[in-house]
This record gives C-alpha cells, structure tokens and sequence, in this order.
C-alpha cells in the first residue's frame, strides 16, 4: 500500500519511521514545514515527499496528524482529492467530536478516526521515534466505515508491531482518555505548581519523579484536547477531587479505618489490574 | 564502628546490605520476628544477631526501623542500654514529631532524627535490597545533637553510597515530604479510585502507569505517616484541589489562556528543576 503521513511531528514521523522500520508499505510524507520533510527523506523516514495535491491522490491511507481542531477543516478540504475507496485516519487523542462530524458527510472514501496511544515529554520530528509504539495500543474508533476498512487499519497496526488493537466507539474512547491520560496531566502540573516545587531537590525520589514526569507538557496542544473533550475530563477531574477530600477528611479526623481502607482499595486496583 | 539495625524490614534490610556492600562496619542486626533475622545472618547481611539486651551496649550507632509510632517509644524504653556518647537515630518519614519529643529527654546517647529518602511498592525483607539508597538522599533534622555527631551520621551516608546529604530543621523535612511523597501517594490513590479505573487496560500509556505506580501502597504504614503530618500535608492537599479547580475553570469556560498560562508555569518548573 502507498501510505501518506500528513504533518511530520512526533506522532506523524513516528508512524513514518514505524512503517518503515517494519513494513514494505510506501511512504510518503507531507509536513507543512518543508525542511522537515526534506530531513525526513534524507534520513530515509519516508519515501517520497511532495505537494499535497500530488500525494493526496496516490495515497490507499492518508493518516493525518495535526492538532485537533484541524483535522476536520483538513479532511473536508481535501474531500475531493483523496482516493475513491481510500482510508483516511487521524492520531488524535480526542475522538468524538473529529468522528461524529465527519460521519456525517458523504465521501468517496472512508474515515475511521484513530488513536495510536504513545507520546513523550518532547515534541517535534526530530523526537520522532521508530519505537515509539512498541508498547502501546492502536484503537480505532470507526462509526460508519464497513467491517473490511477496520480490519484493514487495524491489520496494518499490528503489522506496524503495535502491542494491542482495540475497536470501540468514539465516546468509550474519550471517556477513558479522560481518565488514563487527560487527568493524569491534569493533576500532575496541578501537582509541580505547588509553592514547595522549586525546593524538591534533595527531598524527592521516585514518587515526586513518577508523579509530575507529564507535567512536562506542550500546554497548547493540550488545552486544545482538554477542551474538546470538556464532559468527560470535567467528570473525571470531579471524581479526583472527591478523593482528595475523603483523604482530607480522613487525615484531619485522624480516621484511620478510613484511610486504610481507601488505600487497600487503590492497592488492590493496582495488584489486580495494574 | 558497630552498627545496630533494628528491624529489618525493607529500609532496615537495605540500609544493612548497603553498610555491608559499601563500607567495613561491623553490622549487627535485630528483628521481631526471629526468623527474619536468622534470615538476614545466614544471607550475609548482617554479621551478628542476638538479644535487643545485648546488641544495644555495644552499638557506636543505633538505627531504629520501626513505623512512626513506634520510635519514640522504642528509645525511651532502651535509654539506660544505648552505649554512652553513641549516636541513635531512625528511618521514618517524618521527623517533627519524634525530634521535638526525644530532645526533651536528657540521653547520655545523641538522638539525630533521619530518613534514608528511598522506598519501594513492595515491603519486607525479601524486597530488600543493597542498591535501593544508590541515588537516594540522606536527609537528617539534628535539634540538639552537636556538630561531630551530625558529621559522623553524614560521613556514613556518603560512605554508604547516598547520592546526596541534606541537613535541616524536623519541620522543614515535614513540610517537603508532604509535597515530594506524601501528597504524590494520595494523589495517585485518588487517581486510581475512579470507578473507570478497572477498565483502563487497552486505553493507558505512560502518564498512567508513572502518575498512578503509587497506589501500590501499604495503608497501615502511610495512615500513620500522614496523621502524623497532618498540618502539612493539608495544606498540600487543599494546594492541589485549588489547582485542580484553576484547571476545572479554565476548561469549563473554554479560557484557553488560562489553561497555556497553567500548563506553562508546570512546564517551566519539570524544565528549570526537574
């Protein structure tokens, strides 16, 4: 298949270096600054780099990786020039809102939107990885597109040696990204902006280190994604608060039944499941 | 100089295999329970076991492993069998309310509060380790223990490979681990009480395994520590559900400068101190 990776970021170059690293799929690139798709075919993370209007035509998949309010407005600019029968996908780490838009419209081709679930403290091509996904799940959340164009995606996931596939709708997707990986951001910057931060040097170990790892954030990007998934992740940062207060309540009463039992219900979450 | 470890839990264990890997000490050990004793001298890591009766005279220094409530008492109870003009000091987590006690009393012993800053999700002996303190630092809180002493307590933890001594007041050590351990384990027991928790397998990454490691937790243990620190810790607390509020706000309104300028002082603070 000729593959196309629209926007040569960490997760776009990281897919391209992927598919390069261990599949015989062609691929192209396209990053709207063209010294990183030049860099990128230098070093070989892509095939053939060119306008959009070229490759956007030869492409059997286009996954496009843009900040999230942007692939939509992108998708239907193009809608005219993708391949009839193609699959278009994108890296989003919001789903419902991208999904529910675009099944509505009637294309040539088939949108399934996509998240593979891998990211780094660091952005940007040159971060970029071909290993960045060894550990992680591929899902993919298709609404209207037929069973054969899932499998296809999420074949070539497993090809591209993704650790998991998982198929659901857009809205389970946002809600358990709201809890795996929007709050944990959420709560770890709340967490370094403490007045005591600048003074951890010499008082810390793995717990402070573990904890705030993903306070180190691109806050652009992020309230993008905060924001387009408002519900879940205001219910979750709810849920969040709730705890703390039961862990305050417990503390200041010197409850400790309390206390115990809601740690021995954390620890068993962690033994059972991870 | 002979050193006395009593308890050989998981921070008493280590501290012994670390006394024995790193430095020519003579380490005699003491435990509740027998056989993890017998355990520790036939696994080399102690040279000698016996009576508390009989172990205590002889000791240059004494460390005492036990959980918070049970230090103070500990020391009060052997006050007529620590060798004169040895140094007696301890492993746990916070110091304000043991240091602030035992300087009251009139020991022929110096006592010098200090905590080994390392730990592990795992407790117990056979989780011990002589490489746990590697890159840990050596915190100690002396109130009224003269300089030579504090001086041997540190030139040991050098010796012993600590990566870095810090010297300071019981109540500023307090007031940083309730910001450096203390909240980061209720944070993370909070985190992963949410009723989506039991799903995640298939939807996690990274920012959920490092934000929620913590939880794996021993409740009996950290009730104690944080009733203990009770103030501090509080203040923690309401710090962080303060913050969580700033980012509920600026999502709910859709106020993207407030979630960058949020999300930029986090990253400012992982960048400039890590």
């Amino acid at each position: 298949m000729k593959i196309l990776i629209c926007g040569l970021g960490l997760i776009g170059a990281s897919l391209a270096k992927t598919l390069k690293k261990n599949t015989a799929h062609y691929v192209m690139g396209w990053n709207r600054t063209e010294a990183v798709m030049k860099k990128a075919l230098a070093e070989g993370a892509v095939d053939e780099i060119g306008e959009l209007s070229d490759l956007i035509p030869k492409a059997d998949i286009t996954i496009v990786n843009f900040y999230t309010e942007a692939i939509v407005p992108f998708v239907l600019e193009h809608r005219n020039e993708f391949k009839e029968g193609s699959i278009v996908t994108d890296s989003c780490g919001i789903k419902t809102k991208i999904c529910r838009t675009l099944e509505k419209e009637d294309f040539p081709f088939y949108f399934i939107g996509a998240h593979p679930m891998a990211g780094r403290e660091v952005s940007g091509y040159d971060n970029s990885l071909a290993t960045l996904f060894d550990k992680a799940s591929f899902i993919c959340t298709p609404t209207n597109a037929p069973k054969a164009q899932v499998d296809t995606l999420t074949e070539l996931a497993k090809e591209m040696g993704f650790a998991r596939t998982v198929v659901t709708t857009p809205e389970h997707h946002d809600e358990m990204i709201a809890f795996t990986s929007q709050i944990a951001h959420v709560l770890a910057c709340s967490y370094v902006l403490s007045p005591l931060a600048p003074q951890h040097p010499g008082f810390s170990a793995g717990s402070y280190r573990d904890v705030s790892r993903v306070a180190r954030i691109n806050g652009e990007m992020w309230s993008e994604l905060f924001v387009a998934n408002k519900e879940p992740l205001i219910r979750e940062i709810d849920d969040l608060v709730s705890n703390l207060e039961k862990f305050r309540q417990g503390i200041e009463a010197e409850d400790f039944e309390t206390l115990e039992s809601l740690m021995a219900q954390a620890n068993k979450i962690k033994e059972e499941i991870g």
